[in-house]
């Protein structure tokens, strides 16, 4: 573990002996200010943002029908998949992109109870929402039935059952990374399937899935990935185990001869079935150019680079008397680390309104997000520096601080 | 019905005459074409590519996170939605911006089976694909049992089983409209439900569903609607009918208290609960800008304009002896026209060559889509003189023209 810094200056020496410090250009960044909240949706790089430009002024409009083809639209679910599947760690093939997560959810969970046999579908109590509900709709749809996990003997109980579960690599509130391995040897042994939800892990983490034997994920792409508000999601299914799947949606980008137009159905071959109806193409677009922002990095180096700057928020939000909710074990924690405050939305209104964005989940969490390739020590040490200043001058306790908006 | 042009002077008088003249002007058309592709994929207006800009260039670069309340992204799809119910004929609320075409029909399908209690799942075999194999995906997943019905019978059939169907609204190769309002007196006697798939339809149609006792419907929003290549699709959902549904895919766009992250699901009223992930917000705010070009277009005015350039194909198309599959009579047609050729993918690649662009559907047919905002009846006339010289020269007959493509 690296040391953590203990002044600006030492921040300063750390950003100027970054391996990553050069990556931070590739980003349209607004000046004034520091962005702590790529877990939740990352900023525009200078790539996405000429791409969507391209996509929306040339290709569609100048092209038309006909950029389907000239301009490569057609493949970019696959050639857009294969730029996450070396995120992830898998092969080129076995990652498309469409659909939502949600979506995506529902159709691994629900095609993996079908190859399973078995009827359970699970989550633990403390899972991400959208994955709770997910599962809920599997067995409110008559497709399974639920079993919500304790989260403190998840692993054994789900050992226990039959059937497939929906799991966070990172868990949203607290950052915790999921131990990958040891889920999936009990899933081997008890011939179950874990559909791993990569949102917010992929992009701050060396997930290395292939080798540590995940068979199935899906995956937001607009946190630490950048692809932009709402950009599509992507799923991993591994070759030989989505061979033997059935999606319940078969759209005509999951079709093997998609303009075939007869009546009988092949889904094409690996992960490129639980592809669906037309992607957003300028969303798509977005998202192709903004992974180019990984180009030449060392994914252990981003994830460790992440980690320094997430021991630095614990070490100074520890100094002012504050609770992380996050593991203080740098190895169990992916890109964000969040801490308790009883006026949590409050304070990070009043961090905004300093052009310092963190973010804030009920009922006390202030979420701090650390993506190695725009986010720098100085950053983090001038965030911690205004959090201390807003805390000691009580600067959170104006009333326009704890209006709550329509998205929090 | 209008008398139809008979040379190249009275096509200009028309065009003079024509009320929707003005509407061509807020499309940004590329020069030296012709595009009667509308059908497939609409071309961009000034204002969708203003507002790709913007969402990408300010409201994601500039504005980040902060950007889903201060740029309205969070209310969006039902803006947007709100826009699309005036062109579908139906209550502003009763329509949500959501996921694919393909998508959108799986839930509606399903949630329509549950509640109908029976379980049959319904196409006519002529259908367009991408409905026949969702409707086989839900039995597949063994959520009903599916029927295809005769398409020369298809109608009493449909009262003859219990359950739902899928039913374009117009057909994709034909363009033959469906008789809503008998489709629904028998759905309504038999306790069936139609989910009616608009995607060749909106845009082109004063489709007036409310009146007609249309209670589901989903479509695409990137054919006559102009949305940008793969712009998200939407549903309908009768508000009295919505509010009895289950989605099976129960995301956290579709739930009422979306930021309350507690464990219990309450779908959101009406339409609104078949949104699902967080939607694509550069492609939604295209779609919604694109919209637009509706402002103050009476939709009967248009459709009858549309079917107005459609007589000008089939009779000049009929001079060239060439036959249609399109009904000739106007009012069972909707905004494009199909033509026979033996040849037909090669003539189209043809006329591409010289900026006159249709498209071509297996194994026959030459589409030609005619948009009334920006098609104009010298272009019909143009295209079909150019059409009338590639069949009187055999232009098509070069090897590069009979060359298939990814996507035709």
């Amino acid at each position: 573990m690296a040391q953590i810094p203990r002044t600006r200056q030492d921040c300063e020496a750390l950003d100027r002996a970054d391996p990553l410090g050069g990556m931070r250009a590739r980003f349209d960044l607004p000046e004034g200010v520091i962005y702590l909240d790529g877990h939740s949706l990352g900023p525009a790089t200078h790539g996405a943002l000429e791409r969507v430009g391209r996509a929306a002024g040339e290709e569609w409009r100048s092209g038309l029908i006909r950029s389907w083809n000239n301009a490569g639209w057609f493949d970019l679910p696959a050639r857009t998949g294969a730029k996450l599947a070396r995120l992830a760690g898998v092969a080129p093939g076995d990652v498309v992109v469409t659909d939502s997560v949600s979506v995506n959810l529902f159709k691994l969970a629900a095609a993996g109870l079908r190859l399973t046999g078995a009827r359970t579908v699970m989550v633990q109590s403390d899972e991400f929402p959208t994955d709770q509900s997910i599962a809920a709709g599997i067995a409110d749809a008559g497709l399974g039935e639920l079993k919500r996990l304790p989260p403190t003997d998840a692993l054994a109980a789900f050992g226990a059952y039959r059937g497939v579960i929906i799991r966070s690599a990172v868990n949203y509130r607290t950052g915790e990374v999921a131990d990958i391995d040891a889920w999936e040897r009990v899933a081997a042994r008890a011939g179950n399937l874990v559909v791993w939800d990569l949102s917010h892990a992929t992009g701050v983490l060396d997930l290395r899935l292939a080798e540590r034997g995940a068979k199935l994920a899906a995956g937001c792409t607009y946190k630490f990935l950048n692809g932009g508000p709402g950009a599509p999601a992507f799923v991993y299914a591994r070759a030989d185990i989505a061979q033997q799947l059935h999606s319940p949606i078969l759209g005509w980008f999951g079709q093997k001869d998609q303009f075939d137009f007869g009546a009988a159905y092949v889904a094409k071959d690996g992960a490129a079935r639980f592809a669906t109806g037309t992607p957003p193409v300028l969303s798509l677009s977005a998202l192709d150019a903004a992974l180019d922002a990984f180009d030449g990095v060392d994914l252990a180096v981003g994830a460790a680079k992440a980690r320094s700057l997430g021991d630095l928020v614990i070490a100074r939000t520890a100094s002012l008397g504050l609770e992380t909710i996050s593991p203080g074990e740098p190895a169990r924690r992916g890109g964000h680390v969040s801490v308790r405050h009883q006026h949590g939305y409050a304070v990070v209104q009043a961090l905004i309104a300093r052009g310092i964005i963190p973010d804030f989940r009920a009922p006390d969490a202030m979420r701090f997000g650390l993506a190695p390739l725009y986010v720098r020590f100085v950053d983090v040490w001038d965030a911690m520096d205004a959090l201390g200043d807003v805390l000691g001058t009580r600067g959170w306790d104006r009333p326009e601080y704890h209006a709550r908006a329509a998205v929090t």
